[in-house]
């Protein structure tokens, strides 16, 4: 199989690299870029291990050589990308871990990314590639919108819940991330004085990822209600999510864990964690796990899910290439454990 | 003014010291505790600034050098010498910083630090001294239980909405602490190799500074319950709260805002922030700030208050400085700005 | 005492409004930049405790209303801004932190900063600020240079053997500095995922302060080398320096310590510690202290010397201060201690 | 290939489960230690990857079942299991990542480890499995002492120096380690508040590897001196090591960059950087490498050789399976890129 990455630079095409060089599967992996350089010019860790050059993007090129194509591109770039790719070959193959093609209309694109969408006809075309929730679909589609890492850290543990309808009211998820999150481009935030020793919560009731995940949640019916509130925290990789969730009268609580257990049995990159057992950033950490706490407290008002995902693993490179295994129907965890 | 402080080798005492030695009214300090070494054996920056002996406990000796006392022992020591020091003279001034004093009878001490209370007939006789809400009883009092840090950056934020009776159902606090709050002593969760690059949630449902927190809500009537999530951050100090609250139908989210700017216009030590600014912990790193951030959005079901303190000063060796100050009638500020 | 501060809004900026407001000799402070907000927009930490408005830079008025002007402008912008206040008063006070009259001649000035020197004859007649090396010229003088923070810990700690001629061949300076010292600018090196979890030695044989050192070091005779390998550390601040040292024959290895001890005896803010204690990083902070370590083995050929300090105190607004102490005669510490 | 862990819960054991998991030619791994429980239970990051018993230490098992045995116990405990495993056959394969068998003579042992060697007949009949040195001796060997981390990332730059006898005088080292390589003992030094935010430099001209160190530099004849100063740091991995080296006069200064060149040129895992690059932890994190950084000046009397490895890798478990690899003749990076 042969793959490509467009825009391999950021810390998300970087992970994708070290990800896809070690597939079995993958035995030739072209980079494509804005900037022509070599990869190691710009991540010299790979001085001696992979010295490829980033070449230019030139859609017909990347097209010919690629059994899959994964776009790692800023969001608002890859949507001016993706249709030049798609002239070239009409069923073409890509997994996009932009933001560009995961709402499906214009108008909620727009309030999200405070642009106009350039390809609107193909938005609600793609798969939404959480692929515990959609392996069926991804199976049959070409082209799939990889999930954003905050709601692949709060949408994981909140399956179980949607599929039988439990949640009473609004979700609070309270989450917390690393820095390569937030990418490479310089910010002030983001400066080591700023950030070190420090913890930040930001864009309360405001970030991009509220109406990714209000889409998902509303695809199971009801009219529930997401408050979700970030923070960036002074580490490089981790996505810890507290959701609080009022169950329905029809459950009881002490039903909860096992819902979890089941539904996540045969799931191999879910782990739902023993009764007094936390996740926490370190467990996941490089790896494409996302690990589930379940407390239930049978007096409480509300039970409390914790998920713990590495970012750029499941958040992001690492359940792409679980895309690309569902896709070609491979062994869902190869390169991948 | 002459202090003293019994237990100043943990992190707690150590910032005492700092701020009283910078304290204009104290003239004398005197540190006692169960091994005599000097202080800046202990704590090595000190050299040259402070070298005064740490002598053995000796209750005679210590109610007789101080017009107050601090006691930052652990918590189950503090109750141990606690009734040494009223022996000797029975209107002696404690201000106590450990959990001792706190909870107002034997069963929810238990419960909480599962230990017998050594000295029960004074539970329930120390004042609370959460400076913005008890001032007139610190004023007159003899005894004080300083707050937890955890307690003192969800309970502030409380006050405007407990003393006006807006909560409805259970409140939510997910926390997250610096490394200092879990003390000096060795521990695996605090080996730097573990804490590092990392967060991690502990005792959900279970942390003891619950009934402390619980004790203080329900005193306002009611049944409020609160869900109360502790997690160690990989950083020295500071704790930030974020709070969800549904607030009561006879009440409007839109007017919450300035509820709390009322409440603590006059308080020197909150700060509340403007609409759309964030506290976090680098903010109020060394000070005795409680900065708190209100965030409203009229279509939610939750409202979301976020604080942040610095759980070594607000959180412990501040408010306790501030406690003095009022007991004696001095300004409040004085030695904390 | 009126002071202004121009360019209060880097990190050396912030250190020295911290440090100054404390000042009990501080009657009035004085704000001016090139920007015009307030101090507290900028550090938002500042709210409720110093709201002052930046003015923009007008040198008759900054001439008019201080006794004495501190410059924590950036290097080239300082030797800009300084002719001004000159102009207006031919005697007025100033302690420069910039690099800018640090050097003696313009062709080392061109040769570390890449730039024409704009002020050329002023270079030599400001006094170069190393307080325990200076303090009889900066009695006496008007135009302080404020000392770079590499150059400080590297110069204190060489004192003692320059000042008695130890020193044979080359000295090699090792130092480790905190992300502070490289400033406020957002820079790829300090993005949070680059400096975290890492240590970057960088500019070997070429960093700007050599020169500085090298002026110094030459002014006691001899033609003394020195190799410097400056690296940056994941902390915000500090400096820790590990000073190699051949020593002439005419000398023992065993009696350098004394020599340590004696010149420092009394000086209040250089510590040197006992013979098996270790400078370190944290005992410094947020202090005017210089810690010195000795480590002397008689048949090394060569001694070892550590110093830590503060770089944004000792190694900027501090030392500042304690110039300012000296030039108006008060008590050196005051307001540092 | 069947290979065994003794002592498989310290940070270098857990490296060596992560490293032999991945290596293709093991197909059996066994761990035996001092305590009996599940591998995941000590690191619950393994559960669902690897959840394997650790059985107690039985010699005759671990000869039965393995090909080769990797000791990864204490220093002091390796001494007390080895003789066991050489009694159950004569001819059994152990590379082991202790320091027992690294010295040569017990005199050496005593004075750096502060106790009698329990088996010193074996003393020096272990090679030295510094691999890029020694490949030839690993060959044929048996047994090997696997170098410690600070030796590897200091000898391996010496390298080119020794074999070509340029070295003048005393070599001088300055090294700074993250923590992980302190061991995962509690100690107060790594406590999280004390490490964090600080660099400390410990044990200077007494540290137990210098002897270690000597050695193998004396293997080389002459009578060069070693002063090495460690320094603890504030991240997980990584060692960080300048050596300043004066170069015999029949050697030119600017001859030295190509020495290094031509010497690690066919070494797969030695990079020698490019003239302006320089070594930093982020870079060899999680691999094999060591990257060396040659700084040359013609004017200085001493060279600037920079290294960076990573410690639990190169300097311990990767290095040891490098030595497994060569040992039983099959591609030297296999497993270990």
């Amino acid at each position: 199989m042969k793959a490509s990455i467009i825009g391999p630079t950021g810390y998300t095409g970087r992970e994708l690299v070290k990800i896809l060089l070690k597939h079995p599967d993958i035995e030739d992996l072209y980079l494509f870029g804005r900037r022509q350089i070599y990869f190691h010019e710009e991540y010299p860790e790979f001085i001696g291990v992979f010295e490829k050059e980033i070449e230019k993007i030139d859609a017909k090129k990347i097209v010919d050589v690629s059994d899959i194509i994964f776009i790692a591109l800023p969001h608002k770039i890859s949507m001016e990308v993706t249709p030049m790719l798609r002239l070239q070959k009409n069923d073409v193959r890509i997994i996009d871990l932009s933001a560009d093609y995961r709402l499906e209309n214009s108008e909620s694109y727009f309030k999200a990314y405070e642009t106009e969408h350039k390809d609107p006809s193909f938005q609600g075309k793609y798969t939404y590639g959480l692929c515990e929730a959609k392996r069926n679909d991804i199976k049959k589609s070409r082209l799939i919108a990889n999930p954003g890492c905050y709601p692949t850290s709060i949408l994981l543990p909140l399956l179980p819940l949607l599929e039988k309808d439990c949640i009473e009211g609004t979700i609070i998820a309270d989450s917390k991330s690393g820095a390569s999150g937030a990418g490479k481009k310089l910010n002030h935030m983001l400066h080591f004085v700023e950030n070190n020793e420090n913890i930040v919560p930001y864009k309360i009731f405001k970030h991009q990822h509220t109406p990714e995940m209000m889409q998902f949640i509303s695809s199971y019916g009801g009219s529930r209600d997401l408050i979700f509130t970030p923070h960036l925290l002074p580490v490089e990789r981790g996505i810890l999510s507290v959701l609080y969730i009022k169950i329905k009268e029809s459950f009881k609580n002490e039903d909860i864990r096992n819902l979890f257990e089941k539904r996540f049995k045969s799931e191999i990159f879910v782990r739902v964690l023993g009764e007094n057992d936390v996740p926490s950033l370190s467990r996941v950490k490089n790896t494409n796990f996302c690990d589930i706490g379940v407390f239930i407290d049978p007096e409480k008002e509300y039970i409390v899910i914790i998920s713990a995902i590495d970012n750029l693993v499941k958040g992001a490179a690492g359940q792409a290439v679980q895309n690309m295994n569902i896709m070609f129907g491979i062994n869902e965890s190869k390169g991948l454990k």
